[in-house]
Formats: C-alpha cells, sequence, structure tokens
C-alpha cells in the first residue's frame, strides 16, 4: 500500500509500505478514507522532535475491511472514526475517562501512520466507534476532525471548565484553537477571547463562536486579558500552541483559581515552578482522552449541530502530501486534508 | 514591641520594633498570644530565597487589642485566628473560595512579620476568623496551626481531591505533610501513603492517618507507589517538600487523570514541560486559601475532632527565636511555637 514516511526533518515522501495483517485478536484492520496533516507532524518536520522513516499520520476515518477474532463493537463495513491513542476502553484509568492513559494506551503517531491506505488499529473495540450509518460526503472533513483537533480542542476547553458564566481566553489560532472555541460556545461559555493576528483565522475564530479578538500576545497580551476581565483573567484558558512563550501567556492569563487546558507542548517548554506556584490556578493537559468523547461528538456531526470540518482548508490526494506539510508549515493552510 | 528580624541568612534576632498602629478603618491591631515558625521561613534562613533585615512570621493567633472604624466582624477582647495571606473575602476571587488571589491580596511574611508582641492586621474583617470563645490553653496550638500548616495541608488535600475510594499519597513529612494526612483522612481516603524516612515522624503520620509508608524516594519512590497501586499511581498526591525531586516525584506518582496538590516550591524548580503533559494529571497549588477553611477548621479542633496541635514538637519563648529556627533548620524539631 502507498503511505507517507518523514526520512528526516522537511523530507517527506509517500511510498510503497507493507499492507498491515491483524496480529492480536483484538485487531481491526481499516481502509483509511480520509486522513489529514496535525500541527504536531510540524514539530518532526521542523526538527524539533526527532524523526527517522517515521510512517505519518495519527488521524484517520475509514470502513473496517477485517476484524480480528475477539472484536464485538466494529465489524466488518461499518464506517469508523478512532482516536490518535489507542485504548482498551475498559482499564480503570479508561473509565475515568482518561483514554490516553490507558494502561494499553500506545500512539498512533510515529508507528502505526495512518497517512495511509490502510491501518491496523489494535484494541480496536476500545479505539474506533462506528458512525450510525454511511456519512453524507460533506460530514466526512468533520468526523475526520473528531479524530484529533476538534478531539483535543474539546477536551481543552473541558479541562479548562468553560461553562455558563465563564469567559474563556484561548491561546493559538490553529485547527486545536479554533475547536477549542467550537467547544467552548457548545459548553455555553458567556464569552471566547481569542488569541489571533491572522484575519482569515480571526474570521474563523468568530464563525466557531469568538466574542473577542486580541493580537497582542505575552505579557501584553496578559495585559489585555486582564483589561477585558477587571483585573482579574479568565476563568478558562485554553493553551493550544505549546511554545514556552504561550503556555506561560495561558498561565498569565488565567485568575487566581480559575482553570488552564493544555494540549501540547514542545520538547523545550520548562515551567517556572514559582511562576505556576503564585497563579494559584488549576491545571489539566496531556494528549486528549478523545475516546471519551467520540460518542457525544459523532453525534452531534451527525445531527449537524457542529461542523468542526471547516478548519480544513486544503484537500489533497495522499500522493501530494509532501506539499500540504509545506503548506501548513509556511501557514498557507490552516489544516490539511489527505485523500488515500 | 518585641520581634524576630532576620537580617541575613541564618542571623536571627529579637529586638525592638516599633508598635502597630491603625493605619486604615479595615485594619485591626492583635496582641499575639502565640506564634510559629514555618517551614518556608527556612527557605531564607538557608539563603534560598532573599533576605535582608525582614520581620518574620506570618502564623498567628491573639486578641484583638484595637479594631479599626470600620471593621465588623470581629471586636476588641475576641480571640482570632488569621491566615497568612491579608484577603478582603468580598471580592469575586475571595468568593470563589481562593482568598490567597485576593484582588487586595497580601502576604504577612515579610511585612507584618507575627513573630513579635504585636501585630496590624489590615482587612480584618476579611482575614481574621473569631474563635466560639476564650479557647483553653490545650486547644491553643492546634488553633495556631489552622492560621498556616493546617490551613495549607488541608487545601492541598482538597486540590488533589482526597475522598472516599481514593489512594492519597502524601509527598514530605514535614508539618503541611503530616496535616495533609490528617485532612485526607478526614475526607474520607481509602488508603494514605506518606513517603518518610524519619522514625518520629513516620509515627505521627501514622497516628493522623497514614496506612502506608514509602522510605524510597524520585524515580525508587515513584516505583514503589506504583507497585502499591496496581501499576497505576496514586489518584490524589500531595507535595509539600517544594524541591525539583520531590515535585517530579509527586508527578510521578500521580495516575493518568489523577489530582495533584502542591502548597509550595522554591525558586529553583523549573518543571519539564513534557513531563508534565504526558502525566495527563490535573494539577493545583498556590499559596493556600486558608481563610476558605478557617471556620470549618475552628469548629473542628473546637470539638476536639481533629488535634492538629501534635505537630509542635519545640516551645521557645520568643527570645529565644534563634534557637527555634536553628533547631528546625537541623530538623531536631518539626515545628517550633513561639510565646511572645
Amino acid at each position: 500500500m502507498r503511505g507517507v514516511v518523514m526520512h528526516t526533518p522537511g523530507d517527506v515522501r509517500v511510498e510503497e509500505r507493507d499492507d498491515p495483517r491483524i496480529v492480536e485478536p483484538t485487531d481491526a484492520i481499516i481502509r483509511v478514507t480520509s486522513t489529514c496533516i496535525c500541527g504536531s507532524d510540524l514539530w518532526p518536520y521542523r526538527g524539533v522532535e526527532p524523526v527517522e522513516h517515521t510512517p505519518m499520520g495519527h488521524e484517520y476515518v475509514g470502513v473496517v475491511e477485517e476484524a480480528g477474532s475477539e472484536v464485538r463493537n466494529v465489524k466488518v463495513g461499518d464506517f469508523v472514526v478512532g482516536s490518535f491513542v489507542i485504548s482498551d476502553n475498559t482499564c480503570e484509568i479508561c473509565q475515568a475517562g482518561f483514554q490516553s492513559k490507558c494502561v494499553n494506551a500506545r500512539m498512533v503517531a510515529g508507528t502505526i501512520g495512518t497517512q495511509a491506505e490502510r491501518a491496523r488499529i489494535p484494541f480496536a473495540d476500545g479505539t474506533l466507534v462506528p458512525t450510525p450509518g454511511r456519512p453524507d460526503p460533506d460530514l466526512v472533513p468533520s468526523l475526520l476532525a473528531a479524530s484529533d483537533v476538534l478531539g483535543t480542542g474539546w477536551f481543552a476547553s473541558v479541562a479548562a471548565e468553560a461553562g455558563p458564566g465563564k469567559t474563556v481566553a484561548v491561546v493559538g489560532d490553529g485547527a486545536v484553537g479554533l475547536m477549542a472555541i467550537l467547544a467552548a460556545r457548545h459548553l455555553g461559555a458567556e464569552r471566547i477571547i481569542a488569541f489571533s493576528r491572522h484575519p482569515e483565522r480571526q474570521k474563523l475564530a468568530r464563525y466557531y463562536g469568538a466574542t473577542d479578538i486580541v493580537e497582542e500576545r505575552g505579557d501584553e497580551g496578559v495585559a489585555r486579558i486582564k483589561e477585558l476581565t477587571g483585573g482579574l483573567g479568565a476563568h478558562s484558558v485554553v493553551e493550544a500552541v505549546g511554545t514556552q512563550e504561550s503556555f506561560m501567556q495561558a498561565v498569565g492569563a488565567t485568575r487566581g483559581g480559575g482553570h488552564l487546558g493544555y494540549v501540547g507542548v514542545n520538547y523545550d517548554v520548562a515551567i517556572p515552578g514559582i511562576e505556576l506556584f503564585f497563579a494559584g490556578i488549576h491545571t489539566l493537559g496531556g494528549p486528549a482522552p478523545v475516546r471519551r468523547f467520540l460518542p457525544e461528538l459523532i453525534q452531534l456531526i451527525w445531527d449537524r449541530t457542529i461542523d468542526p470540518g471547516k478548519v480544513f482548508d486544503l484537500t489533497l490526494p495522499l500522493d501530494q502530501a509532501a506539499e500540504g506539510y509545506q503548506a501548513m508549515d509556511e501557514r498557507r493552510a490552516t489544516k490539511v486534508l489527505l485523500q488515500p
């Protein structure tokens, strides 16, 4: 089959890879019908994270082609959405809603590589969720978004305790930040402040529910949030960039006793303990337990209550993956959908 | 009046200081009847935090001697317990229970200095809580503990979401750690694991409710907690030491989706963002909003339901403060009570 492999930073190729096969009786093989490029794929692309002949991709929707003998919840022919973290969904940690820390957790990224025609999904029952039927084509981008960016943005807003009466600030106007805005609106937040200096993304941020836009960053950004909140800071802050500056901006924007949800940090971030301490805030972060939210998100998409698919602003055939990476790296595209 | 001043690291003197006076109509002057030395007083003592002719002390109980014209909730003659952070207890942050981040917050440490015969307490209505009457002498150490170590340990256990069905691990066997154990038991935790290698403190930890003692530290300590919890880690972890090693030990001991409450970090702590991220845990820390808990804690002490005063294992006259600092620095004493 054809699949994307990143040989070294910046060197993305589509080449022949081995067809996946059932290895464990809990595996399923899916034919990937849509996949995409994630902001986190840019870390190795830019050399911030190590990469060496790595099969790429961890977001996916597709059709089950083969199911192991112990798979019960999905069957051949089902259209499925899967999380970017494999989980059994039965262990104590999964049952508490933290499937990305499942005792059997495994990252799809770097091992399975779903920017490909097919993929083997371990713990298929715990990782995949079937849609109510074969989706209309216009719903597919939204369902694909649920696999990571929507699920991650949603988790970030839940982690930040966005809700009625709350002011939510979102650091980051990439796909995850935009999805956090959509989630905060759905969760009933009163006011949603988006940090963005990119006109197209500001437009999308407003479309998804942002009530205010702040263009300043760092300490100036924090000062602006304070101004907008009577000096107190936001109740809820989402961090969806992952650099040292953005993380500390998010800490500074959170009021004492407020909640910070963060969904990605790069390897260089070192949080000064004393600053976090004196901020006096709640934090919750980590790879999002997307699996927790998938059934609800699929239903919301199916019912056309939310339309996260608008974050995809470039669609390319899988063979042009390299162009997709470049477009995202140069910020010409927010998020690129790939068609195997 | 007589009061403790730290001139330089290690140089603690009791000397004549100006008598405090009412400055604002919301002030009260209290006669300090008991005060004490805090583990955090050892940071400047050891030169880890800056100090220069600093009036010391932030824990106190005493009798109101004078009240400003706008003070309503306490009156002359009341026996009061106060928080180590001044708060108005009326602003939006206070009302949300985070009085240590009050818009009028001020640290008692380093400015007011309650290791003294008298102290001016700003925002007396928001900072002080009167006891139901004049306390029996044996209750005084417990009431004094409520001013910081008990309130702080209590907050740490609440922040860690200690409660029924939970396994709680407490990093730190100093006074705050011991008080966190007391709190975790009161909050109904099923199992309380204390990290301690000090026989006397192990005994006190068990007295306050620890069910297990772990002597290992760092990665070995984390491995031991994992062994004791079926590989998952503790649901709730309290960090009550404040060093890099202890903080990362606490992070490592918390299960995915679990809660870490931390109540002190020194200036050198730098938390690797990527480790915190992949831990996938909730955190809440900061100077404890002791004022939130004072009414409840005073009542529990008054009813003799809890006896936190046992953490004081050395009582000295104020004039011997220097000996008290030395005893705590050398770990000959867990916590020193000073009698002005």
